[in-house]
């Protein structure tokens, strides 16, 4: 089954807006085992719109439309869609009694621009009689479309809860469509597609998809089949060889993110962390604190961003730095112990190194990074070279200290280092 | 001068990864005076690339395809491209000398899909011979099409160092197109467009748009001219028509983010900084960061995501949190002064709040957040409160906290607490 994406708006094909619209309805789409063939993006001009929708009628099964549903001179989407599906403009009674609504309650005046949201082509059903945000629906020969709000929170709003049901309560006929993504850090291209060669043949139906997603990498499973069972236990069977591959690498199945894997693990432990960032800045703890709950494991951490607050916060010998340099294996691992000092934390992180663009040398090139981490009496430390950018480098730092801590709980061995 | 881009990939109309291609070229384009009319994005489907390719050879003076460069079975585009606009695919000896030398380089042999990289659609010509990544051009009907690599990065150099240049060479007669950006933050949209309603017949043939870009708010400003002077004069008017209203609330013009404003406030008055965060958790620290060269002003900083790590590593007193709670103005000044004790810096900038989805009561809900900063002899604090979820309430706290050293460092007036 499968259908077409439409956003509109002259933020997003100026560029100004990333359209993070079109990738959340693709993503959940797929997700639920439907096909997206296109996704077209037009500004907001009655010809392109036209034009793409019409195109889109006559293609696919089902369209899902975004922006233009607002008030603004912009928002015409009401109208473009009465025209090229050739049907009239009708005054939504229960739509305007809800704008009038809102205008009383805010206690402004119904204005044209205000009174035409409730003009809406003949046949449009709203999505969400009872809230605030607009979304209609429309059927043309056969082919279901959804009109939704271009602001993104609105629209997952409608995404989720009026439009995939539908067009899964339509559409149950479906043989049954399962994907599953593996997440890998630390292993690149190359030894990826080893891996699809090791595999060659064992595979049966199973589609594979390869997503680099820097620093990570992704690997999705796909596969059709006729009933659940069986297609959940070939995918179990394809991972499994995968898994016996590439095991540790794997730091996530589906869509938990590392700092959630991290979290999850230290939770079942019931232990506690704390960092100790330099190059990172912060990122460390930021990515632990976007997890919900994270204050139960995340007791707290310190950016030492300066020679002297490494002295100062964390106990940092002078001499150490003075004779093997900020960015050490020594200074690191005095990082971990200071920071578990502080904090009398189960583990204590630490990470010192060199984001760039400046402040590398011949013997320690932008991009060289130590990593460390104090657990019981031991402290775990790595030499690594990474490559790009300020914001990579800093982002590649965090992956690789988050990835001691859960190889560290799997008993997994840490990626080797330099 | 009007183009389409195009991007190919199955991982973008699945929704496994986030189109940046067509957001950066879009941008990019559009900064430059140029118009992008539609922005198709397909799989690695040959029916439907072809399609796509065909419509935009139709309707477009230029076309900026992307993806399917690479060497795995996806990548496909250089039959498309020949099929689509049929013509022979021929090999390309400069091409496969070079895919000879990396093969050599990496010590693997030369493959069939290596080699087919080499056979490109007659009349391409490559954009950089020199370089390791692909990418050509062709000429079909007075049409410039340009294939790049589906990866960000190398499509990005590619865009700037090849495709834009030689687009704005063709094109020289065209009028002068100037667009600038405002950015603003602490105005909501009604706000906003009480400015609009201000301006009214004040700003000539100027274009505005507006676009949330949560926390911020974006506004443009774009005009068409003859003559570069009269163009930049008129903005500069209307630019200051705005600034007289609501000055305080743009905290960047152009692409500066608030990071690199107050990082270059900072500089400029040769001052040093240093943060206290509890519910940002290192986003803050984070941000800073993000700037080359801010160890220059940022020394360091605490994450204190407990009430014993508050005590611990900046002396708030136990006292001070039983009785008040660790969100609230008492705690965040604490915060403020032992930061500075600890780092002593200039100014010393502290957060505490909840940023959910737990740990929100009566008194004090989710999003509930203090802001303090401490500088000589004073210390400003600040209540608010942000709606959302834990990563946008997190988002706006650190946005808030940079936005209190920008204002104090401008002696603007902070924005008004609850």
């Amino acid at each position: 089954m499968y259908g077409e994406i439409i956003t509109t708006g002259n933020e997003l094909t100026s560029g100004k807006t990333q359209d993070l619209n079109s990738w959340y309805a693709a993503g959940r789409l797929t997700a639920s085992g439907l096909r997206v063939t296109r996704i077209t993006t037009v500004g907001d001009d009655v010809d392109m719109v036209s034009e793409a929708l019409k195109k889109a009628v006559e293609a696919s099964r089902f369209v899902i439309v975004t922006g233009g549903l607002g008030s603004t001179d912009d928002d015409i989407i009401n109208e473009i869609v009465a025209k090229a599906l050739n049907r009239s403009l009708c005054l939504d009674k229960q739509m305007f009694e809800k704008i009038k609504g809102h205008a009383k309650a805010r206690g402004i005046e119904i204005t044209p621009p205000l009174e035409k949201m409730a003009w809406m082509p003949e046949g449009a059903k709203m999505l969400n009689p009872e809230g605030t945000a607009c979304g209609f629906s429309l059927v043309e020969n056969e082919v279901r479309l959804y009109f939704l709000p271009g602001v993104p929170d609105q629209m997952r709003y409608f995404m989720d809860k009026f439009v995939l049901p539908e067009i899964l309560s339509l559409y149950k006929t479906l043989p049954v469509m399962r994907q599953r993504i593996l997440k890998l850090y630390g292993l690149d291209e190359p030894r990826i597609a080893g891996i699809f060669k090791e595999l060659q043949g064992k595979t049966g139906d199973i589609v594979f998809g390869f997503y680099p997603h820097f620093p990570e990498n992704h690997i999705t499973l796909s596969l059709r089949g006729e009933g659940e069972p069986a297609v959940v236990k070939e995918l179990d069977r394809v991972e499994g060889e995968i898994r016996r591959l590439v095991g540790p690498y794997i730091f996530a199945a589906e869509n938990e993110s590392m700092e959630e894997v991290v979290g999850r693990m230290l939770m079942e432990k019931n232990m506690t962390i704390s960092v100790a960032e330099s190059c990172t800045g912060g990122l460390v703890g930021h990515r632990l604190t976007n997890v919900p709950g994270s204050s139960i494991y995340f007791l707290g951490g310190v950016i030492v961003y300066s020679n002297q607050s490494k002295i100062d916060l964390l106990h940092v010998r002078p001499e150490t730095l003075e004779t093997y340099g900020a960015v050490s294996d020594r200074t690191v691992k005095e990082m971990t112990l200071g920071m578990r000092e502080n904090s009398r934390t189960d583990l204590a992180l630490a990470v010192t190194g060199i984001a760039g663009p400046d402040g590398g040398t011949k013997e320690k090139p932008v991009g060289t990074v130590h990593v460390g981490l104090a657990a019981g009496n031991d402290i775990f430390s790595g030499k690594y070279r990474f490559w790009g950018n300020r914001r990579q480098v800093k982002l590649n730092t965090s992956m690789m200290a988050l990835d001691y801590v859960r190889r560290y709980l799997n008993g997994d061995p840490f990626l080797p280092g330099i």
